[in-house]
């Protein structure tokens, strides 16, 4: 079964906005089992609006619009759907009412241009939006779904998810398809894939193995699809047999970021944690904080980027920047020193690197990097070498300062 | 004029990666004065391939192809074009050269795989790749130019600027367009856009303005088209009008961050900064030090997550977090005082407010934020009240902070 994507907006013509939708839009179609076909983005404009649904409907069972719904005179697809499925708009009342009152709530006069959004095809079904004013909408014609909702993408998923998704799953039957994901962090992708190499040989030939690295993790989806009974036994197996052989490197099933894993880590545990940071200038310590509730066990960080904050507020010893510089591992053994006896955290990570473009040395080139973890019994301290970009770097650091702590906390490092 | 842009892989439409070039091709393409029709999405496949094409080349004289150019069997553009062409694959021995030399360079077995990426369609003029191994291609027929480029954006890009944009500037004449871009911060896209209602109005017919809002800042974009002489004049005058109305608002031409103008403000100067961060969690230390060779100017930062670390490391009074809070004029004044007793940097900023979801209390609901700005004789103090969403917070908060500051050293807060 096809399903084709159509983006409708001049803005996306432009490059005012990158469309996110249509990834997200293919990820759930993928995981449904459902084959996305292709995807048009046109402008606010009827007659390419129903160019691309005639060309949709040869190819797809099910057609996903977005955007053209707002009460702008741009936008037209509401129009344009009317037209196509020779329809008209009737006012429902209910919507209406809906809209006057949030307006209200927010202290707004509700617009002549706003009832045009209480306007509804009459041959739909309507999808009510709880997140917005523009409805989203179901047509039915020859076997075809046609289904059109806002572009605002919070808006769209809400909808996707819960009512389009679950209407699509009640209409057609969609083949079984099992979906596992495994996060690995501390090897690129070429190292877990030699790894896996003798696994994916022996994976039958209903499933399938993908790779997704991003910058010190790589998030490996195993899907399994087939009409047998013993389908998730399989897929359950094959995933243990899996994480087996990862080791160490295997971190989290499901999409977890690292500092999402270690914080649950830490509040089971009642312990806590905090960070000295060169060269990542605080983007640590903003990964731990950008997890909801991270005040349980997040207590601070010093962000020591001239050699007299590392002295001042870290305790490093002038000889030691002197004698063998900020980048090395006695300078982030000094750091994470200093750290714990400020903060008085269980844990603390200490890191100190070159992220780039400036200040390399020749024997520290861009993209060297000192990592020290522990606590204040015990302190591990490694060296790595990553790429020649500077926010790549930051990234790719910080990331592998959260999997050392991560092996640290759970006793795998020595 | 028009053109369409055809994306090729598998990747796209199962959503593994979201599609960034289109919206930067259209960027490009609406700087030039081109009309993006339309974006089509398509698999690696032959037959999808070749459908896009044919329609493209019926609305558009300029067709841009990226993806589908690697060395793997699943890379199957440069095949299709043969064939859509008429032509054959011819060995380049520049390129064959070349790509031997960068794998010896890395140390690595050139592959009979990667051979075929020095194959090249003899009846098109190949566009050199410095940036990898798949080369450009240019072909024309019947008028229209149809030119294929890798799907890495770092490559396409760099592609793009060097040889496509130019060559395309040779062949076609382009109407005549001036952008110019202005930056404000400190109000939102609707205060703003009031403030230009009557600027607007008086804008030549070949005049357009847009807003582009991006939490905090809001990017203004000037277009003006036309074939006379006088245009740059005039896009000058109203550019200088526009920057006259904005006044404070206004912070630079061009797309600069506030953290890079400030910088660049720091440098000029010989002045230091330094932060000091609750709610934000180390984010504005991180876009300081996201700027290439920041180092310069600042030294450090101190996230005081907890009551603890902003008592020890920053002296705020137990009684200040006991009897008003941490989030409030007195707790940021405090944080920003002792940051400036222990950098002793020129200028400081101290940030502490609710991100959310939770530490909402009824005076001080989620979005609440007190930041402080200032040097060691002079601190200025604000609230402000933002979103409910954390991460929308985290760096709406960050932006209000490092525009304060930006006012500040302007001289322009009281």
């Amino acid at each position: 079964m096809n399903a084709t994507v159509i983006t409708i907006g001049d803005e996306i013509l432009i490059g005012q906005i990158v469309d996110t939708n249509s990834a997200w839009i293919g990820q759930k179609f993928s995981e449904l089992g459902v084959k996305l076909y292709e995807i048009i983005s046109v402008g606010d404009d009827a007659v390419q609006i129903k160019e691309a649904l005639n060309r949709a409907r040869t190819s797809s069972s099910i057609v996903i619009m977005t955007g053209g719904l707002g009460p702008t005179k741009d936008d037209i697809t509401k129009k344009t759907l009317v037209e196509y499925f020779n329809s008209e708009l009737v006012l429902n009342e209910e919507v209406w009412e809906r809209m006057k009152q949030i307006f209200e709530k927010r202290g707004l006069k509700v617009l002549e241009m706003n009832r045009s959004q209480a306007m509804i095809p009459k041959d739909c079904t309507m999808l009510p939006n709880q997140r917005g004013t523009a409805q989203g909408m179901w047509f039915e014609k020859e076997k075809v779904v046609f289904i059109s909702m806002p572009g605002v993408p919070h808006e769209m998923k809400h909808l996707m998810e819960s009512q389009v998704l679950p209407k699509l799953k009640e209409k057609f039957s969609f083949p079984q398809i099992i979906h596992s994901t495994i996060m690995t962090a501390g090897a690129g992708e070429s190292v877990i894939a030699n790894m896996l190499s003798d696994f994916e040989n022996q994976l039958p030939e209903n499933f399938k193995l993908a790779y997704l690295p991003d910058l010190g993790t790589v998030k490996l989806r195993l899907t399994a699809s087939g009409d047998t009974k013993e389908l998730n036994e399989e897929a359950q197996a094959q995933k243990e047999k899996m994480k087996a052989i990862l080791g160490n490197y295997f971190y989290s099933e499901g999409e977890e970021k690292l500092e999402k894993v270690i914080g649950s880590m830490l509040i089971e545990r009642n312990e806590t944690v905090s960070c000295a940071e060169s060269c990542t200038g605080g983007y640590i310590a903003h990964l731990f904080t950008s997890v909801p509730g991270s005040s349980k066990y997040f207590e601070g960080g010093i962000v020591s980027y001239s050699y007299d904050v590392k002295e001042k507020l870290l305790g490093v010893k002038n000889a030691t920047l002197n004698n063998v510089g900020a980048v090395s591992e006695e300078c982030v053994r000094e750091m994470l020193q200093g750290l714990l006896k400020t903060t008085f955290t269980t844990y603390g990570i200490a890191v100190s690197g070159i992220a780039g473009p400036d200040g390399a040395t020749t024997d520290k080139p861009v993209g060297t990097v000192w990592i020290a973890v522990g606590s204040s019994t015990n302190i591990v301290a490694r060296k790595f070498q990553f790429f020649p970009s500077r926010m790549e770097n930051i990234r790719v650091f910080s990331n592998a300062a959260l999997n050392l702590l991560r092996l640290f906390i759970q006793g795998k490092l020595s």
